[in-house]
């Protein structure tokens, strides 16, 4: 539907500002000023956002519209829609979306808990969908939970890394040059749909590289691996020990942070913090306790959390192969129950896997011995590195060995 | 270097043409008529291509120039030369470098075993290292090994995905239309560098979206997952066992073949030819034999080639669980061995895991055991195909449970 002709005045694939020489992406903006206009600028100003999420994907060489082709098992409209939701001066975020794709869309409203999403019917072009959602903003029913915005902006479904400070560049764009109609001649069809139709005004504001559009399979891709990485930022370092700092759990934290130098790597002290601070990493480390003690108490309060709702979380159970007292085959079969954890926990988008930090013996050398240990726990930090940056579920259970 | 001005005649980064609304891309072609337009067109032209490769990438975000990125280890230019190699009928390929990149690139070139290719100082726009690349090409120096070519492609050494076809069109077009200067509207500077410089004739030709070009961070990450999904089409079974067909390993691979439903499951029964056809996974069923001596002879075969220059090497050699015979510890302590063998394949670019397919006896059950039995071949397959997607060599030498 997206991309159908926009009732024979052009095309209805979003014009160059999308594809600037330079990278620079823009969003259009919209400012209701037939009703609003005179009181902007003085006060922050009751915005909205419309998605037209029509679109058949076409171009994506899959069968999915791509707004609903999952990044990390979730739709990429879900990351869209976080986007705008964690800009608390969005008052309402109208999503336009065809007939047959309703059902699926409050499913994924219901399933990721979004907040102040509206639904309105597509059109069957984009500038129909935009339309139906300004539609819904202006409308003057008695029951109508919807409040009449002052700006309203106009965002593409299938743009998940919009930032608020573009967003914020856009509705001060419409505040100030609501009445211009300066850079129109870079004029998208949301622009004139504007000026056409709703007696507003509009004007162009240059976004990031990062607002690009998905419009390829390849985008996807590119989408997965920055969500990825984004999400890949920040590990936690959970201990059951926190007197004797001498212990190899630390020497581990220690090297976590030295080898994995563009990741912050914090300890677990205030466990609830940091969930609230959304790590979506944790390295929990079972000194003390005897096997799985540790691991169990971090899934507990990871599970009655909302943490993993948006994006699976990493969890790897770190144990130590205590070769003096215990024999490997023995304490890998131990270990090995983490498999019935792992199919558990996966249940709630928990990703948990097993680390043996496993060092043998030297015989009469300490100095041997402790370079062996080294080198243990930086292939172990290497484990946990591909662990959390692959993010695979296809992997979870698994006990890997340092 | 390559975004700088070109003398003041615009801006050097590739024109609109690579960013066209729908997607298309194209690709400039050069036909040297000046010397061999007369003879064009009545058989196979002589054709050379020339490689600016001199930019900075600085829309990068990365320290290392795009060219030289890495991905999956290896340089991203050493793709596009690959692209290019692979094209018989190109007998010369000149890639214009920086002085300072000039020993890096020289070892690319050696390292990836890449052929007929030429190196140029770059200059310090893009076209002047087009224009030192034609240079080359057209000189009359007594020793100079390079043959005049009829027809010069001029390409990004950016756009690693550039297919036969696309180039032969682009040859076909130049021999055609080599005289006119049709399509000079969406004309870039390339073109208008051949006219102005070279007197020879230029044409601007369809491309393909995936002809896309690597320009920022996020392109990188794309390139990877289509590299990486592009050599995993294909998987290989090899199996030390042929007669008996009721075999669990013969389950696996029929469940290999169900589960993975893009992928191309074939029988190693002739692996020399199988190698020779590039396939990057290999999944080695150690039954028969003890241990790894299945492993261990498709490892030599695979040394053997040269099978892992150009792109990691996935293997994964599967043992079962006699459960009845051997402890479950026993058996993986005699498994482990796989780490050593790993990190000496690792050196080859062999990234070599381990999977045992490991399922619980049922007493006095046995339609529940071979439900517990698909079971575990089903987590197999899982695993498998997380390995081959993944590739990630930090998961290499471990010992995976299904």
């Amino acid at each position: 539907m997206e991309s159908g002709p926009p009732g024979g005045s052009g095309p209805a694939e979003p014009g160059p500002r999308l594809r600037g020489l330079r990278g620079a992406d823009a969003a259009a903006s919209a400012s209701s000023l037939s009703r609003f206009g005179a009181e902007a600028g003085c006060r922050a100003p009751a915005v909205a956002a419309v998605l037209p999420a029509g679109g058949s994907g076409e171009r994506m060489g899959v069968p999915t519209p791509k707004q609903f082709c999952p990044i990390l098992e979730r739709p990429l409209i879900s990351y869209t829609l976080q986007a705008l939701e964690r800009v608390s001066w969005i008052k309402d975020i109208i999503v336009a979306v065809t007939g047959e794709n309703m059902e699926t869309m409050k499913g994924i409203i219901q399933r990721y808990q979004h907040k102040r999403i509206s639904l309105v019917e597509a059109g069957v072009t984009r500038h129909r969908s935009i339309f139906n959602g300004l539609k819904a903003l202006a409308e003057d029913q008695p029951n109508c939970r919807l409040s009449k915005p002052e700006v309203v902006i106009i965002h593409d479904a299938v743009r998940p890394f919009v930032e608020e400070d573009v967003l914020l560049k856009v509705v001060t764009a419409a505040q100030e040059h609501g009445c211009s109609d300066y850079d129109l001649e870079f004029g998208t069809e949301c622009l004139h749909l504007a000026l056409k139709y709703s007696h507003i005004k509009a004007k162009l504001v240059e976004g990031s590289p990062d607002l690009w559009k998905v419009t390829y399979k390849r985008d996807l891709y590119a989408a997965e691996s920055i969500i990825k990485e984004r999400i890949s930022q920040k590990v936690c370092v959970v201990m059951d020990t926190k007197e004797d700092e001498e212990h190899v759990g630390h020497c581990l934290e220690e090297m976590l942070k030295t080898e994995l130098n563009h990741v912050k790597v914090t300890s677990g002290q205030d466990l609830q913090q940091i969930i609230l601070e959304q790590c979506y990493n944790f390295v929990c480390v079972n000194v003390m306790t005897s096997d799985f003690e540790e691991t169990q108490r971090l899934l507990n309060m990871l599970e009655e959390s909302n943490l993993s709702i948006l994006y699976p979380v990493v969890v790897i159970s770190v144990h130590f192969l205590d070769y003096q007292s215990v024999p490997f085959g023995q304490k890998m079969e131990k270990v090995m129950q983490i498999r019935e954890f792992a199919k558990e926990v996966k249940k709630r988008n928990i990703l948990l896997s097993g680390l043996l930090i496993y060092f043998p013996q030297v015989e009469n050398n300490r100095g041997l011995e402790e370079q062996k240990l080294r080198e243990s726990l930086r292939q172990g930090v290497t484990i946990i590195a591909a662990l959390i940056k692959e993010r695979n579920s296809g992997l979870i259970g698994q006990l890997l060995v340092a």
